[in-house]
């Protein structure tokens, strides 16, 4: 029988399993300290009582999993809660060897060793909220009547967007690499599927190293039909952070303000939106900021960064939307008004861009018109095909759970919210 | 403010958005069947009383998108339930050119215009039960507090198994597409991680056109530490399973036995269990099967047939599990005991092997030894790694959810079970 940390009770007979942080050798004592997916205990061992069980356990390299039988009590000299574990026996299930990296030790040995690095408390933690953020975003689109799908990542053609696709060899020809799931997304409505959306791996093969930048990536996709415009598609992407970031708060809100020093502050009513234009206009106006011409119609990072900062001191709000972008700059297949802007807009939580949304250009030939002034033929013919025998009015949007992580947590890189991180340099382990 | 189909309340205005299916004009009425997510209603528009809405509705092409509004009525006329809607208006979403695939399209076509295919109820209904399905299984492992992680599909080496890998040109060298994330997955209990799931897409660079087989599929994956024994594993997955089942026959029992003419049946208490070796002799003397000599020590498609049958006479049990394979058939990283039986199982459901599960070895010297055994070299040598600085023991298996949704429905081939299908042949749309 075994027990998780965290559940352990006073005075009960049971054993733990873990894996062991330090031990630590005393005149008359040894300290273990185990830690489990759960948290982390002080095992004490006396050892004139417990020769034995004190010399073995002295043999013991920190990094190997054991399990101790005994019982939990509470002490007044113990910190952490006043927990200690006593165990009466233990059982060495995987002895380690001498463990190769420091605490101290940079960041690509860390990353060559990944699992050593993600055994830490703080590391695992990121994941368990990860999984629960995630967890929460579907549980709000179950609700809200959506299924989930699956698309291929590997496709015939070469896509949809400026970022570089990776070839993979296919037999006797190429296929390539999904940059995202936007085509089949859509083709899911042409369908008829009303409400899908999609978790599953991205790919980009952009020789570029940043911190919020990989070449794979998760991707959290959503598209459904019948809007009435792109404000739908807002409202549907906010009402679904609120309802993940209320339940986050609710189970891990304290564990991350201790670990992170990061509030998890749940947004009340609707996100402010602003226009691009009128955002530089207020950018100009209060920070003196102008926007480079090659950026205008566009955001770039130090437009996130103060666009969040104008959020917070006008709104007092972590989130802004930000709408009439350039089509220039949009992708083709956004719908656009009258005038030629798209109908779509970013969204910026804390200085980042999470998300491009829009209402999609179903009009089979407004859809190629905006392709071919693209530049983009065959590659999207397939694509285009999804249009002509009919397909409602519809839009959504994709989000990539590690960035949301990072900003959540405030992490200063993408790759601590990712379990394994691939850039153009990495692909190991 | 629109209403799907399965929600319409008698004599309440409202709308109902959707494709049309058929338009049938006669004498005094036309007759338009209209279909959403939820189901199908008939529309039906008296011509003397609403001439231009008539005249209107019969330019409209089969598969054209529309709004409808105004009210469901109660009729002794209508089949299927007794209901019809009645229009006061509607508006065209998006018209359609003609369908360029018929009923009795053979199945390429139907391929290559695959969302016309998928938006039969029937089709329709496959993904929503896949979703459930999926969903359910996902709750049992929450509620057994796995969490799920993402691991990379980009991966440096070529892998793990005879199955062949496809090749990415990764800038200026080599990747590979993982065909199952095994590896991390266990780089995952190495770390710590104590419980974890992914559910993500899984490669198979296999040449092989089978009604089973496919290049790209989507793949439910675990793993757990601090097993006895891979029995823990067959547990696992078998409480999963009835969980599953009984959520998706409380909400699509009554609808599945309808539209696919199967009964979904939830097991009550263990799987049976036989050895491989009395598999064959039970075979041998119920039905006079011999296993071909090149198949001794594991299965093929006419064992699992077989041992389907011998589980419902025996046991009534579309559920068995097979253990004690041939170690030359199994992967090298299953555990095995002292006389070099691998400590795994395969589990068979109607007739097919679901999945392969086992209790894996995590003793950094035994698995290195297993792997030379197998002619594994350098391609493992990562893997290898994550064994050396400690490993809890640990066992988890793999299950594709387009098989499961295949045999849970009766479908005859895998790709009615996939969104879009990926073979050697066939990479579109």
């Amino acid at each position: 029988m075994r027990t998780l940390i965290n559940n352990l009770k006073e005075n009960e007979s049971t054993s733990i399993s873990g894996v062991i942080n330090k031990i630590r050798d005393t005149k008359y004592m040894v300290f273990v300290i185990l830690k489990d997916v759960s948290g982390h205990i002080q095992v004490s061992i006396e050892k004139k009582e417990n020769a034995e069980l004190a010399d073995k356990i002295l043999k013991v390299t920190p990094g190997s999993f054991v399990t101790f039988t005994g019982k939990m009590v509470l002490s007044e000299y113990v910190k952490d809660g006043g927990m200690e574990f006593i165990p009466e026996s233990f059982k060495i299930l995987s002895l380690a060897e001498v463990s190769p990296i420091e605490d101290n030790a940079n960041v690509d040995t860390k990353m060559d060793y990944r699992w050593l690095d993600l055994r830490s408390e703080k590391n695992t933690l990121i994941f368990q909220i990860q999984s629960y953020l995630t967890r929460m975003m579907r549980e709000f689109l179950y609700q809200e009547n959506f299924i989930e799908i699956h698309t291929p990542k590997l496709i015939g053609a070469a896509s949809e967007s400026g970022s570089d696709v990776f070839e993979v060899k296919y037999f006797d020809r190429l296929a390539y690499l999904a940059q995202s799931p936007q085509f089949y997304k859509q083709m899911a409505m042409a369908a008829g599927f009303d409400r899908i959306f999609e978790v599953a791996p991205a790919f980009r093969a952009e020789n570029s190293n940043t911190n919020r930048h990989t070449t794979e990536f998760t991707s959290f996709d959503l598209e459904f039909s019948y809007i009435d415009s792109y404000k739908d598609v807002m409202k549907m992407e906010q009402e679904m952070l609120k309802y993940a970031l209320a339940k986050v708060k609710e189970k891990y809100g304290s564990i991350i303000l201790k670990e992170f020093g990061k509030e998890v502050i749940v947004p009340t009513g609707d996100f402010p939106v602003i226009k691009l234009s009128d955002l530089y206009a207020e950018l100009h106006r209060r920070y003196g900021y102008n926007i480079p011409k090659e950026d205008v119609g566009d955001l770039n990072a130090e437009t996130e960064a103060l666009a969040y900062r104008y959020a917070m001191e006008e709104y007092n709000s972590e989130f802004i939307f930000i709408t009439d972008f350039s089509a220039s700059k949009r992708a083709f297949y956004h719908m656009r008004d009258d005038s030629g802007t798209p109908l779509g807009y970013d969204l910026i939580w804390r200085g980042t861009e999470i998300t491009t949304g829009a209402q999609r250009e179903h009009r089979y030939d407004i859809l190629k018109k905006q392709a071919l002034e693209k530049g983009l033929g065959d590659d999207v013919k397939f694509y285009l095909e999804f249009f002509k025998y009919g397909c409602p009015p519809h839009g959504g949007f994709g989000i990539g759970i590690d960035r949301l992580t990072m900003l959540l947590l405030g992490l200063t890189h993408l790759r601590e919210a990712m379990f394994l991180f691939r850039s153009p340099n990495r692909l190991n382990p």
